[in-house]
């Protein structure tokens, strides 16, 4: 472990108060800002990582982070790469001599800065994961782009961007193209059990975006929503971004535990969910507990967002219905996109919603940015329409559980007992445990060591998990690949 | 004028406070939610319209707009078309046998409901203008889409989707595709005046995500933000859902007044102008004008968002360099958008950011919906570097400056001394007043009934206007078709 260089000051006796009515993170950061403004804490004192700080006080990194975050763009802290964050070496004199002075004041003296909600949205930018191409086994969120039928989609672009008439270079309506409305309710309705017309399905750029109108259009500033634990991080910063109270609910066997909810938090107002492959352990949601979460919501009268993302990608048994399918009292919102079955790029996604809630994500939509570029749109109405969508789907089904397969067997061959497979049932990623008797910390060592990519469990978790583990996306990669990668991770392992 | 049903309640008497802490509409809200709740608004009985109420109480229709839509969706009001709002007929009987409760337990009562921020944005769907296609004469906000080189766009597209590696079909950057960044810089040195490296170039979505990323992460609830006054509404919208207060700072022949703004607010943390075509008056910003404000923002270290949407279309003398070529200190940032020279529905626009907000605009757009479609801006980007942007713009320059004058011979030919003709030096649309001796209603009256499309100029201001005028877009039509146009309008109006 490196040494820790010698501190003056007690960050670890700073006082937060998790009761108060301030958030935490605006806590710490006053504190921090007066202990500098009163001279305690000396230009170019180091201050504690994240991580460590969060430890000594007992409270999140994200907290963190953010109190960081905004110091660091008032000027307060610096940042260097490599060396960590410490007090500014250049702190104006002014500012110093001023006692702790309204914030207002003092942050005029170091220019236009970043309001709170810029700074709390740029303490996020650590959490992008750099697209850096082409991607390499077994990055995750990548699927089997390489399967895509691109002379199709050219085909029926080039026949659109002739035929469209002019006026239709210009607006579409901000629920959406209306044909292609049309299209994804005829699909979800054959497909995925969710009854719904075409005026309840409203078009958004992407899963990112149909999650914040929720988040923003539907909870309050500290209202509570229940969150799977582990889960799916990004949509965990929206709620948080949204002011919500984001309340980790565990996830078991049967998916998230609905009694662990109400004991947390019953009268949350919302609840996320990913029924029909849970990230990220690839775990399907059993009908009695569907039913279940359905009873809770309906009692607390609160929403359930349903997010289908992997829905199409089940490998065992027939799907479940979707929870949207189980009722029709205008709990449950449905959401879907097609960066898994199409391509990320296409950047269209789905939201299903009950008829009162049509105008605020009409003007949600609008006020954002107007509404999806009618190209991409039309084109994906013609190639759902001609049946070129069915067929893809069915051929990514095949193709993505025989790219599993091949993942578990070269794990299976190749790394035998020192890892340990979880959720085989769905989805485009494995989750993996290191074996009995295997250090978890060397299979990662030596996955790194080999180029081989992975998101840690841990970065889909709000608290630490009981046992770290490792994501492995398989559908991007063709078999031959996938082989070489476990290959490559076990010599490395055997190597030390 | 048509008679008002006889009221019992008090309406007028409704007691809000400008001084409060709460806002205004939330205020409101509440009085009529107390008021329902104890029996002295009775069930079925109208409320006023919202232009009648802000009127009698003295504040924005908008303030009532929130207040009613957020009732609506509660249930305590409802709406119906052609008869105006009423208490709903229906009101559960346990709700008005509860004394005036927690808001929260009452709206439980009647389902799950829109958060705050859902009602206010679900308000603003009443200024969503629908596409209704196609566009007639003279729908302002709609480019000259007929004149666009589609087979050239065609021809890139199927080159694009051709060559382009598979993994582009996947993710770029969210700050954009870099050699769309490349050419924009670029672009904006030659012809606009702005030196900026393609590092400080951000591709957004169009200008409604680049005026809501600015709102939300340069101000905190509260601050204050000059507009100009008339202005662009949808900025001011935004604004506000930010939490921003809006200062409407009036605009006189050198552009907005920084007099009057600083009488107003000198605190602003932020003025939002469009110094090269101001919107609507199509009138330019001074030169002395342009240093002032400048001058202001220094001082008050404020930023200034310069929106250049139209800085392309000027008619008179050479292009005034954008401020943000007379300040290099980070105190100005830029933005413009490709749907006035290109096409709307390629959805993409660009924001100019001093190198400190870099990380901020790319977690913003991670977050709210990760990046631009990788193909529009590969192919805008070999549009632009093989030549056929700078041709094109030459022609549209030429074409609207036609049209232009086009519509202002006809107006002169066949409505004579009835329109005045205000600010012909840029933009792609005239501002008109009715001219001495005539009637405005008279003058508008005949325009609709002649189904001639056009914006009144009040839209677009905070207050109601000095003179009333008429906003006519002229970029999307045809010389024959304007002049029929303007024929019919005089036609009707002679008719009476």
């Amino acid at each position: 472990m490196p040494r820790r260089p010698p501190e003056r000051f007690a960050f670890d006796a700073l006082q937060v108060d998790p009761c108060a009515d301030q958030p935490l993170y605006r806590q710490l950061e006053q504190r921090l800002r007066d202990a500098i403004l009163a001279g305690q804490l000396k230009p170019a004192e180091r201050v504690p990582s994240t991580r460590r700080l969060a430890a000594d006080l007992q409270v999140s990194r994200n907290t963190v982070s953010l109190a960081y975050a905004q110091l660091l763009s008032e000027g307060y802290l610096e940042a260097e790469v490599g060396s960590g964050t410490r007090v500014s070496r250049h702190l104006p004199d002014d500012l110093l001599q001023a006692s702790p002075a309204p914030r207002t004041a003092a942050s005029a003296a170091v220019g236009p800065r970043l309001s709170r909600r810029g700074s709390s949205v740029a303490a996020l930018g650590q959490w992008i994961t750099l697209p850096g191409v082409p991607p390499r086994p077994f990055r995750p969120h990548v699927p089997a782009l390489d399967l895509f039928p691109r002379h199709i989609w050219r085909r029926l672009s080039q026949r659109r961007l002739r035929r469209m008439p002019w006026y239709e270079w210009g607006q579409v309506p901000p629920l959406g193209y209306p044909p292609l409305r049309e299209a994804i309710a005829e699909y979800l309705g054959i497909s995925r059990g969710v009854r719904c017309t075409a005026e309840q399905v409203v078009i958004v750029a992407g899963a990112q975006q149909a999650i914040d109108f929720v988040a923003r259009l539907l909870l309050d500033d500290g209202e509570a929503a229940w969150i799977e634990e582990p889960g799916y991080t990004p949509a965990r910063h929206l709620f948080e971004l949204a002011g919500v109270e984001v309340v980790p609910v565990p996830v078991d066997g049967d998916g998230l535990s609905v009694a662990a909810g109400e004991q947390l938090r019953a009268d949350a107002r919302l609840a996320y969910v990913t029924p029909s492959c849970q990230w990220p352990t690839g775990l399907t949601m059993s009908l009695p507990r569907r039913l279940e979460l359905l009873e809770w919501a309906r009692c607390q009268s609160a929403w359930i967002l349903e997010d289908d993302y992997n829905g199409e990608y089940r490998y065992d048994g027939r799907p479940l219905p979707a929870i949207h399918g189980l009722a029709d009292d205008g709990h449950v919102i449905y959401m879907g996109t097609f960066s898994k079955v199409m391509f990320p790029g296409l950047r269209l996604g789905y939201l299903v919603v009950p008829d009162q809630l049509r105008e605020a994500f009409r003007a949600a939509r609008w006020m954002a940015d107007r509404h999806s570029p009618p190209f991409e749109q039309a084109i994906l109405t013609d190639f759902i329409n001609e049946g070129h969508f069915a067929r893809h789907l069915r051929r990514m089904r095949t193709a993505c559980a025989a790219r599993q397969q091949a993942l578990v067997d070269a794990l299976d061959r190749h790394l035998g007992g020192a890892v340990e497979v979880v959720g085989r049932e769905s989805g485009l990623q494995l989750l993996v445990h290191a074996g009995a008797g295997m250090d978890a910390r060397r299979l990662t060592t030596a996955a790194q060591k080999a180029g081989v990519e992975f998101h840690p469990l841990s970065v889909y978790a709000a608290a630490e998990p009981e046992r770290e583990g490792m994501i492995l996306g398989f559908a991007a990669y063709r078999e031959e690949q996938i082989e070489q990668a476990v290959q490559d991770w076990a010599v490395r392992l055997e190597r030390g």
